[in-house]
């Protein structure tokens, strides 16, 4: 049983900063589910784990692992109960190419800053199929600890990139790719027709899809509220859209496909 | 202009605790929409400004007014950006009773546990036209100050009703309520008939629908995961389903009414 040097709880405080997880080129997760489907997907650098853990689950492949206590796991822990098993992994390179992602369905992120929110929009791209995720670099960090958490392990399927949204959008329209926006005010989703591939583009929490974007867009969709008139609501929030509209091009593409 | 004395600002800091929002029938919000919102609905007992809110803004009806400077409000806000409004409101008995709850779509959410999304699925139920949700008795505290800045003002037209929801859920079968639940196996949401009323019920961000309310509920509804065969994901947030479930309800009334 070992003891955490001082220097791996001072490497692991340091990861939840968007500062050294840029310089270090890693990130933390923590917990079962998360740590073993994340560990399909990335390299895994460092694996703490206690021996309770150890009991029920086989390691996964890592560099290096360290067997400690309850006592020493909690020090690292940054959950309320921990299930004793903490992993850095190593971020990876995304690679993309441009008819490739015109034939697919992908998100594209203006700005999102809530982790909370990024961590849930990819877990709905996992669910709905959605291979690849497009972010402003402007967006909160794809690898923050809550972000990490929220995709419930959704991160090892899905590819999240940085890009320059509005130059990114317009070479999209070199490739005939379809864009949708989700707006307050476009037209209804469910009367529009939609095509099975294609960018959908979400807006940031406060301000929406920012003009530059919304001008480049030709195709504003909404979410009808209900009733339709006189409703109170200003807005759904951004990844319980995402959700929504994932859903809704995804039941036309089966309902296309039955016809 | 005045100083806010340390009675008010600990009556303030213990609100952030569930105890004491029940012992005082009181809770907190922070915000200009929010307060603007709330106050529609709640009785205000206390508001702290500072002389800038108020140049832009009518104050709300309240029992006390505080104006206090930028440095002064600092010591109360939560947010990283405080916009110089904060309220102390009433908490409020909610009132529901059976055969009218049976002609509307309602919510029955089972010991959710993340304030974040006991929030979001408010502001769902506000776009929707959801009046009435029925929370479980271990379900996070409505009135937390997480839960009630993620309503985003929706907690002033949405009631929230605490309930023991199996007594409940096998109350309103003798008033003929369609009932339905969300589960990972069931039916397909979009090729099942769905009703304009009843109830929806979610089950724990960890562990779904209990077996205890899974027996009474005679509709298990499924949102289709995309391909729909050797999909990876295990499960999508709660508040996106809700979100899913109560779209495709609302669309399927309104193009009913169409045909």
């Amino acid at each position: 049983m070992k003891v955490l040097s001082k220097n791996k709880i001072k490497l692991i405080s340091r990861l939840q900063q968007k500062k050294w997880r840029d310089e270090l080129g890693c990130f933390l997760a923590e917990g079962t589910k998360l740590v073993i489907d994340l560990s399909t997907s990335f390299k895994c650098i460092l694996l703490v784990v206690t021996p309770d853990w150890l009991k029920d689950h086989l390691p996964i492949q890592t560099e290096e692992i360290l067997i400690v206590t309850s006592e020493e796991f909690k020090k690292i822990s940054t959950q309320k109960t921990p299930q004793g098993v903490l992993a850095i992994f190593k971020k990876k390179e995304t690679k993309w190419l441009f008819p490739e992602i015109s034939s697919q369905l992908c998100f594209a992120l203006e700005d999102i800053q809530d982790p909370g929110n990024l961590g849930t929009i990819i877990r709905v791209a996992d669910w709905f199929g959605i291979s690849n995720i497009f972010c402003s670099q402007y967006s909160t960090d794809v690898y923050g600890t809550k972000v990490v958490q929220a995709t419930m392990g959704a991160l090892a399927r899905v590819q999240v990139h940085i890009v320059h949204l509005p130059d990114f959008l317009i070479e999209s329209k070199k490739y005939q790719t379809p864009l949708y926006g989700t707006f307050l005010k476009g037209e209804n989703i469910y009367t529009t027709s939609l095509t099975t591939e294609g960018i959908i583009v979400l807006g940031n929490e406060g301000n929406g899809i920012s003009s530059a974007l919304e001008n480049i867009i030709p195709t504003h969709l909404t979410i009808p509220p209900y009733p339709s008139e006189n409703f109170t609501s200003e807005s759904l929030n951004v990844s319980v859209a995402a959700g929504i509209v994932a859903a809704e091009f995804r039941r036309r593409l089966v309902i296309n496909k039955k016809i």
